[in-house]
């Protein structure tokens, strides 16, 4: 026997063989991701407990076993489950899913790495309906914990997943129970309500990282405001994202708009319609011109495309809205949608009617809508659609698990300064890099915070098309260069970008490091993660 | 020569002999502090540039010689500039004042650890007009990265200084230049601008510990709202504690209120306005309850006094101000003051009449004051006042530097849930045991976020009556003990209360040791400064 199948013998006996999986089958599974490479794992193991987890890691450090810890797998374009190295054991959270608590009054919930967008927004709507869950695009099947580990972003005020957790329960690698915050006081009041605990902070060593399991954790809620409304800007001229950005910065910084807001392209919106026009192009990419042209046209959409929602008591929607109005009519059309309005409307094409826009937006409305659903917390499958852009053969049903089909993607995420300048310098950065690969830019700019935004760039193709493959991974690795040469680091990083991250001799990583050294140094957990 | 001596003289050498200080009168004027107990440093040096904190660190790992750094040592009744272990070399980083960069339209500023808040204030009005920025009530002599490093807060919108910092440089115990977040990129564009850089957070390890020297960081400006208004509550009702609270939360969660809320009792606004009354009492302690309900109608204060702004656009502090009346006037007088008003009223007597509140207010008014300023970023001297409250021989001009006189004062400062029934918890768990130890108890609950509140409670003593510093420390510890055991944990710690913080084998400070341990094994330091 060698020393893997000992580990493995030794996970059967001491979790029972129900959760330890290691059939070709299971293990091609959890190999699967849309990033070019992949790797096979060992096995699979289920945990149902943070007891089953702490045996999972006592058992790793007896055969110096790697682990790799996942909550959900849903980590679309940047890895999903697919562990960094081959023959890891995958650590699969999914089966802890218990949602531990639930305060309607406060305002937070406390769950395990398994539970679900939909899960938990189903629970809160029953339990806490005076608060909305921050969801992402990521679809009802991914984990709350999983996107907040990875320090992602949602679509409400309550956007910034790093500023909504608070008070997290960790398995380290040699099995400790750390709780941080002040969850580690007998009886502490404050647990799940003041995020920092006394004494050095230890949660931001646990995101991005590979150094404990996290099994537990509080979430904030949005408060659910008075008064909700989604605006959209249509900003036909593709030359005005300067102005657009900073004609919205200062709506930010004044607090009139507090939700997340994206700006995307054209592109990113047809991602989200339907699949590239093969036949249209005679398979020509990048879209010729014209083409793009007469789709932008014919989908009555802007160059750039601007939602996000004005939140607070009636009286103070009504005012940001005016003073939306005010700022951005010089960039286009800025057209606001409440509840009201929808049910007066009787759904998406009689609102268009309304506000005479003719049926032809009603393509477009239908990209903008689940955006209005994410905006209240609504978690939705739509987004992921955008994921079959550059497959050959269109879908023949909607897309619930992309790894099901062929489906290609790298994500990109570079931060830049909320300043217009900046981001038309990093779409300028971009964009020859991604044609001379033979891709489109679709892109979507988000205001994280009153002075930074996150680029999502999308490098879509058809893994079934080899070369094709190859060519993604050229211009991620293009783009990532460029983009870091000129100071524009990415937020978080697929598999295939941490190398970039790391300079020999940067006391950064030494120190990070040194840290993954105490805690863990037989590296048994999720070595190549981040830290080198 | 000793070891000790040999590295005075090393450092003497190194940074030249006007940077090494070891007279009496020096090493005596940094053991001051207005804690019953202090210990006698070694000596101190007087860095003034990044390169001088290297040197410094170096010799002090020659030599073995523990070192504990200052910023401004204004750290009032948690500690001042004193080290927690005897012959300590004291880094006064006071001479590292330059203010680096304001970016007047991104909202920040970089500065190093000796700028002041006065400085900083200035410095913003000049250079950066459409913004604050965020200070407390230590006043204008504090640094700003003192109170960052300690998790402080301050009094606007961006009173969360845990929030509001972005981008350090941290001289690690070996020497080594750690920059976190994006400021290890080369030209990283958003190194002030977003927090969190990729992979592992390491900045939270550097505040409330001994890790590393701070040298540089990146602080946010408060955007200046087009708008504001100071409010007052005026609550009567000792026993309307809860209420207030309760009625205070929803306020806040909707994001009507966005200051940080003050709620202070009677006696809080007593040591702001003169010394405790040994005349009128015979001496007597804590104050006899006639006395204490003649004075708070001869000030005609409420029994709490909740202060705060409304900030905004017109439009949308007008809202919170008919909102807030309508939630709040079952409490008591809700009055709102705008600069407009201020102006009209020529000054604050004028005010008063103008609310036909009667001179007798002009007291009571004066002591809010300065929370006037406070709210909109201004420093002040006044609520230092505060601190002479016990003293015997009342003084004879404006304290400006405390120590100078006797002041005796610890804080503690437990969070709580923001919870009208935990307000009134931990009010009645501490009110008894100050009253047994022959205080009262001044006491302010400031809102922090939408959930949790710090209550800070002053225990005041005269330094030359020696039996009262004795029951002024018993009192600390009585208290300290009790909300430990209800849950109510504080969100930093004077000199005397780190012990009571751990609990030996809790997985928490095993963590942080071995951190420690890691990055400074010679223990050099501030060893004894939160971790053990």
């Amino acid at each position: 026997m060698t020393a893997m199948e000992a580990a493995v013998e030794a996970w059967r006996e001491a979790l029972g063989r129900d959760k330890v999986g290691d059939s070709d089958a299971i293990r091609q599974s959890f190999a699967r991701t849309a990033l070019p490479e992949s790797r096979i794992p060992r096995c699979v193991l289920r945990p149902t407990s943070q007891g089953d987890v702490q045996a999972i890691v006592a058992i790793a450090q007896a055969h110096a076993h790697p682990l790799y810890p996942v909550s959900g797998g849903k980590n679309w374009g940047y890895g999903s489950a697919c562990a960094p190295e081959e023959d890891a054991a995958v650590v699969d959270l999914s089966g802890m899913n218990r949602i531990l608590e639930i305060d309607g009054e406060m305002g937070y919930a406390v769950i395990e790495p398994g539970v679900t967008q939909q899960q938990l927004y189903e629970a809160v709507k029953e339990a806490a309906p005076d608060f909305w869950v921050d969801v992402t695009g990521a679809g009802p099947d991914a984990t709350i914990v999983g996107n907040a580990m990875e320090r992602g972003f949602g679509h409400t005020p309550y956007a910034d997943h790093v500023r909504s957790t608070c008070g997290m329960t960790v398995v380290l690698p040699d099995g400790r129970i750390l709780e941080t915050g002040f969850g580690h006081f007998p009886k502490s009041k404050a647990r799940h309500l003041y995020p920092y605990g006394v004494g050095p902070m230890l949660d931001g060593l646990f995101s991005q990282s590979n150094l404990g399991i996290v099994t537990r954790i509080g979430v904030w809620l949005c408060p659910r405001p008075e008064a909700f409304s989604f605006f959209y800007i249509k900003v036909p001229d593709e030359s005005r994202l300067c102005d657009t950005v900073e004609a919205l910065r200062p709506l930010r910084m004044k607090g009139l708009l507090n939700s997340a807001v994206h700006i995307g392209n054209d592109l990113r919106v047809f991602t989200s319609l339907d699949t590239y026009p093969w036949e249209a192009t005679g398979g020509e990419t990048p879209l010729p011109p014209a083409i793009r042209t007469a789709m932008r046209e014919d989908a009555k959409l802007g160059a750039w495309n601007v939602t996000g929602s004005l939140t607070g008591t009636r009286a103070q929607v009504r005012e940001a809205r005016r003073r939306m109005k005010k700022t951005c009519r010089h960039l286009g059309d800025v057209i606001f949608v409440d509840d009201r309005k929808l049910a007066l409307g009787k759904g998406v094409a009689g609102l268009l009617d309304r506000f005479g826009l003719g049926k032809a937006l009603v393509k477009n409305l239908s990209a903008l809508v689940p955006n209005y659903g994410l905006l209240q917390g609504i978690p939705t499958r739509m987004p992921l659609q955008s994921l079959a852009w550059r497959l050959r053969k269109p879908l023949t049903e909607a897309l619930v698990d992309p790894l099901e089909s062929n489906v290609g993607l790298i994500w990109l995420a570079p931060v830049l300064p909320l300043r217009g300048a900046d981001a038309e310098a990093i779409v300028q950065l971009a964009t020859p890099l991604f044609h001379a690969h033979g891709f489109d830019l679709p892109v979507t700019l988000t205001m994280l915070n009153e002075r930074a935004m996150v680029a999502v760039f999308n490098i879509s193709f058809d893994k079934t098309v080899e070369e094709e493959a190859v060519r993604a991974a050229a211009c991620y690795e293009a783009v990532t260069t460029t983009l870091l040469e000129h100071g524009y680091v990415p937020y978080r990083s697929s598999l295939m970008g941490m190398g970039h991250l790391v300079t020999p001799g940067d006391t950064f990583w030494e120190v990070a490091r040194d840290i993954k050294a105490t805690l863990d140094p037989a590296r048994i957990l999720a070595p190549g993660r981040y830290i080198p």
